[in-house]
């Protein structure tokens, strides 16, 4: 059955979101502010910023109007976390009827610090949200676009409308598992952008493979102890939103948070990077609301701590990292 | 205090390992029957084999003769899976006093099946034991002969040898942890190798990031059911023992079940690889001896079963990979 799906962002992932919904015979309309990237999409099936000459699929729409998104029955939200907020607000003015919003961005707000299901909830009027449901997992646009392999979690609170959005994504080159894990799985995700940072450090203070599988082992346990405690369920950090997102960014050039750390590692100093970076790094921030959460909640992190003060005190790296090392021996333990 | 240790093996683990120990100003024996290898660590401090013209520890002792290592309190076993059990006949005639065996071998015995803490537990006399350690966990040789931070678990049913192991070892780049969960941490490790022949596999397939990660994440859930069916504990299986090793192992170049794997990928058959592959691939002897027992024991293990069938049935790499992706939609679970 065809679907009509709203994409609300022209980027990397909401453009490889698109072409799997178009490969699936699905009505797809992509919404951009940019209008080149608008463009290049409608006119020429090319995201040229991220994806340089291919040829994506010739049934995917562009426009630059947000009221062409009227008459959908799914928007899908493929903007930085920091933008889900205001996005919402804007559909509120925009939205004649209730529609099923699919979000695919991992963070938490970053002032009340709440999950993103609930910044959609809190913020759409309940007259036009039918369901609210995440797609997340490992996956780079980069791999999906050129419609490699790919396993990922549709994730809600409604499992009817989980699972419509599994079988609406899903065919033979995209996999899409479901969990009704709502807290557990979103915690994940957006955890792990942490750990990618201190993996790329790692990296770019030429740690080695081992010390990397140390730091995720140690990461995944503190992402567990975390989403646990905030009502996750222990089994989804095994999952495609635990250690799956996380093997992904946390050892992948192809992640930001990864680049992000590896340049940090590199120059022994966070300074530089924060002074010339203009993409969208979410672990910087989501470390900055779970650093915060974990001292509220007295809940040891010290990945992320360590990754705060890299990033917010100016901490040297090697100094952190070889202070994350030395902790005390003892049994392994999560 | 100074122990005295002497490691059967002079390849590159064993030879780190006699780094480690002699950096902790340990009296440390590597014992090897290849002539040029031992009087390269023993004249010249260097395995050139191994570390090209990396100069070692100078305190490392060796010796071709196997009567050196009598009077060591430690024996540490680094062989090859598939010699353990003979070494530890050899060692019946040479001891003359009890010790404790560290194995740092990962696998199962080849026909009979068993972990390797029980096979030197029922083929050294019990006259000659005091205990069994596996040390075991995330550690390429090549890192910890650089002295870049590794850490593993220090594992037995004994803890207070488990505890001796972890101090003899621990130092400011070697970090041991400890477990009591014999079955699962050898279970984690021995598995570990055959998951990243299959990320070998998709690697030369060139499946992507997203499929790896799909990979080690459906491979973690795989070992966890077996390991658990075993009698081991879950929480091992999230821990160095288990997802540690399988991130170091399933997505390193340094690591050789990852590289056959690659081989075996690139050329869509496993054919050459077996005829020309003269090196110790654990997990290609792993797959059989699990993938027996799952079948034994009606445990669903679907990626040893490829990895099996790849193998020792010369079916093709790109038709089971397929398979493995193609499997039912379902929520997620382990």
């Amino acid at each position: 059955m065809s679907e009509k799906i709203a994409i609300i962002g022209s980027g990397s992932w909401g453009t490889a979101l698109a072409q799997v919904l178009a490969d699936n015979n699905h009505d797809v309309l992509v919404w951009g502010r940019n209008m080149s990237e608008v463009v290049d999409i409608r006119d020429y099936h090319k995201n040229t910023l991220y994806f340089n000459d291919l040829i994506l699929n010739e049934n995917i729409k562009a426009s630059i109007n947000i009221e062409s998104i009227k008459g959908y029955d799914y928007i899908l939200l493929a903007v930085p976390t920091a933008a889900v907020e205001s996005i919402c607000e804007e559909l509120n003015y925009v939205l004649d009827a209730p529609v099923t919003i699919i979000n695919v961005a991992k963070g938490f707000h970053p002032t009340t610090h709440q999950l993103l299901s609930d910044v959609i909830k809190t913020t759409v009027e309940a007259k036009y949200l039918k369901a609210v449901v995440s797609l997340i997992g490992p996956s780079h646009a980069e791999n999906v676009v050129l419609r490699q392999h790919t396993a990922v979690n549709s994730v809600s609170d409604n499992e009817q409308a989980a699972k419509d959005v599994q079988f609406m994504f899903s065919n033979d080159y995209f996999r899409v598992y479901r969990t009704t894990d709502v807290i557990g799985a979103q915690i994940g995700v957006a955890i792990k952008n942490i750990i990618a940072v201190a993996s790329g450090i790692a990296e770019g203070l030429n740690l080695g493979d081992n010390a990397r599988a140390a730091l995720i082992t140690r990461g995944l346990a503190e992402m567990s102890r975390f989403g646990v405690s905030h009502g996750g369920l222990p089994e989804t950090f095994i999952g495609l939103c635990g250690v799956g997102d996380l093997v992904v960014t946390a050892s992948s050039f192809h992640s930001r948070n990864f680049q992000a750390g590896l340049q940090i590692g590199e120059e022994d100093s966070a300074k530089r990077f924060l002074e010339t970076n203009t993409k969208t790094v979410e672990g910087i921030h989501a470390a900055k609301v779970v650093h915060e959460l974990s001292i509220e909640e007295n809940i040891s992190m010290p990945i992320t701590e360590q990754v705060y003060k890299i990033v917010y005190e100016n901490k040297k790296p090697s100094l952190a990292i070889e202070e994350l090392m030395m902790r005390d021996l003892k049994q392994e333990s999560i």
